[in-house]
């Protein structure tokens, strides 16, 4: 066994698919998000970052910023320790509060990420409720599927979204087996929205929990960002909401809400909760200072559907094809991973315009696409380059269009 | 099944067996670290933490606070993706650089935290190398034991530290097999520091791959803070190298570091790696700016070892039993969940001394114990309180002393 060549000929092969990934080196400008200065070896160029998941900005907002200067000042850099052993500032306290009043729940536990909340919160759910089966929706997000997994407790997948499919699997079980449906609101790749209030019901009539990942939505939906399950009326329905802190909150970190005895359980028993260094309290600060912003604004939420419903507007009008979804996700199909990634070059280098390929294993091979997420602070004269360089690519590489007739 | 009762009946159970957790609420005061605010109710207290893992006081240095400070200001908080996706900011490029530097390896690769590092890192390399072995060390952490459990591959515990053992397990292979070696330098819960050299020898003799973990060693030990591998002139013998931002550096993450392809090789299939928002930029500056110091100041080390001696010392000279190693961790036995948190609340409540007590899961049944870290920032006033404050205990308590003549 040759260690080195396996790992060679691994890449290799990632390299030859087209999925060999190339991270672009980005520095931000503060006060002028979405630019951003792009390095690449010596070259040096400016872009403006069009598939960012900071969806709203907030990463940039006066009050979030300010929160984590203070709680510098304060109490310094790191937590220092586990949540147990002396890593729980009052910042995290704080913080958990505020994530179980945005979703009306008794309780709310962080995590060091929306993958490790996934991870460890439905692995200890799955692996600890005796005999549990999961009822998995076809696209959920690899860190559930990794707590799933990582539980072996059973799983069926169901279709994705849909509801008639689940509850055949539903109805072939004992109504008292202990089962878990986990699904998600926005679905990040294709921008469409779990049938929430209908899983909801199965659940009921079934005796199952729902577990329902808005890791897409938090911020963005609802009038206080609580999530589309708060757009929808829907919250109360739901035995776990789970969220990061990552995106539209634009920081990091990641949690569930849910009752006071589950939340304490998950405290009480997920390895992947309990073995592992806090969050900073600067983190927990900004977070908080972020969350209460957006319950308060809606400001940020209008602009960005106006930003969104506009950019589908000016790609319809150049028959650019976008997939069509309820979100403010923007999917430009392109199914063929060389092709996406040299587009995606061309519009760095000739356009400084950064928008990542999006390729296997993050979306099933041949549905390679960009994925465009306006936000509020993109401006007009953005939009105009996007579209324009979009246009101009299209033409250049005489991909499909929609037949303008067709709109 | 009612849900809610079997997670209230759980939670009694670890109430009956004196393993539930209370948190303590602390809010550091920046600049007198470890002094710290705790909450408990409505009622506020003084104390001194003597278990954080922020070892040489990281947490509070200026070059760390002020390398956040600035990178907030330039670039704003949250990195807004994931690596691919957007969230690689100059910041992570650049700290990756610094740690393979530390480590004297190729390249390094950086996660939200060491308990992702290790469980991402151990569980692609060994599901992805075709029929590969783990050996284990039978201490080794839970985010390591989680890796290797998710990755299905087979895994043969050795006992602790016993290279007799690994050895017979080593023998009964067939030398192509591919093997992976995992354990750890400083054990955190006992202090007791792993054989490396003859673990890295029976690893060239059998054709073995070494992944050592120095969470609790990385910037402690050797001339640059490298760890304990670096003290010892071992770094180039170990196939990884891992270790976390969060304990020594005072901030947060995790890391592996090793050959280029192989760092590539997680980076390129992990879905913990792959999956998830990158580390904000000002972390990564934080992290950066304190492997920076730690690498050309020895200060802080030097201080600290001082302190653990002395403490070490003044234990022994009123004969509280601690159980001794070649680490800066000193485990006070106390053998008993309940009595141990008792002694740690009336610690904390009468003498504004905070220990958190350790116990299962973290340490076996049985084994539970107070784990007290002195660091550069303990004064000798602080000692002297902590001392006083043991002694009196230990009195009071009528627990087992070290018979004075023993000594
Ligand atoms: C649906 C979904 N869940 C969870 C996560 C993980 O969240 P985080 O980035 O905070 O780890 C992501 C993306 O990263 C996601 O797309
Ligand atoms: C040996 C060991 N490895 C890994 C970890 C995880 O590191 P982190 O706290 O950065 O997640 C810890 C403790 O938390 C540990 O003790």
């Amino acid at each position: 066994m040759n260690y080195s060549d396996f790992f060679t000929g691994e890449l290799d092969r990632l390299r030859d698919d087209g999925n060999y990934r190339v991270f672009a080196d980005l520095q931000r400008k503060r006060g002028s998000f979405p630019q951003a200065l792009n390095r690449d070896g010596d070259n040096k160029r400016d872009v403006t970052i069009w598939c960012s998941n900071d969806y709203l900005g907030m990463g940039q907002h006066e009050d979030v910023l300010g929160a984590m200067h203070d709680a510098i000042d304060t109490v310094g850099a790191g937590a220092g320790g586990t949540r147990n052993i002396s890593g729980t500032t009052h910042q995290h306290v704080v913080l958990e509060q505020e994530l179980a009043d945005l979703h009306g729940k008794e309780a709310a536990l962080l995590f060091t990420s929306g993958y490790v909340s996934n991870w460890a919160a439905l692995g200890t759910l799955a692996a600890r409720i005796p005999n549990c089966l999961v009822l998995s929706d076809a696209l959920n997000h690899a860190s559930m599927i990794e707590g799933i997994r990582h539980s072996r407790a059973e799983c069926q997948r169901f279709r994705h979204n849909d509801v008639e499919h689940l509850e055949e699997l539903l109805k072939a079980q004992p109504l008292d087996r202990p089962k878990l449906i986990a699904f998600e609101s926005v679905y990040s790749m294709d921008g469409d929205i779990g049938p929430i209030e209908e899983i909801c019901d199965l659940a009921d009539k079934y005796n199952a929990m729902t577990y329902l990942d808005e890791v897409h939505a938090v911020g963005l939906y609802g009038p206080r960002g609580g999530g589309i399950a708060e757009e929808r009326g829907l919250m109360d329905r739901l035995t776990v909401i789970e969220g990061t802190l990552g995106k539209a909150f634009g920081v990091m970190g990641g949690y569930i809400a849910a009752s006071t005895a589950l939340c304490d359980f998950i405290r009480s028993f997920a390895s992947g909760f309990i073995f592992t260094t806090a969050l900073p309290p600067a983190i927990a600060a900004g977070a908080a200072a972020s969350v209460r912003h957006l319950k308060n604004s809606s400001f940020e939420r209008a602009q960005q559907k106006q930003r969104v419903a506009q950019v589908r507007a000016r790609l319809d009008a150049v028959g650019i094809p976008h997939t069509d979804n309820e979100s403010h996700i923007i999917p430009v199909m392109v199914g063929d991973p060389v092709k996406c990634k040299y587009l995606s070059d061309i519009l760095l280098k000739d356009h400084g315009i950064y928008i990542q390929p999006i390729n296997y294993p993050t979306v099933p091979k041949g549905t390679e696409r960009l994925r465009i997420t306006p936000s509020p602070v993109h401006s007009q004269a953005d939009i105009d380059n996007l579209v324009g360089a979009l246009e101009l690519l299209w033409s250049q590489c005489e991909l499909a269009r929609i037949p303008m007739a067709a709109q």
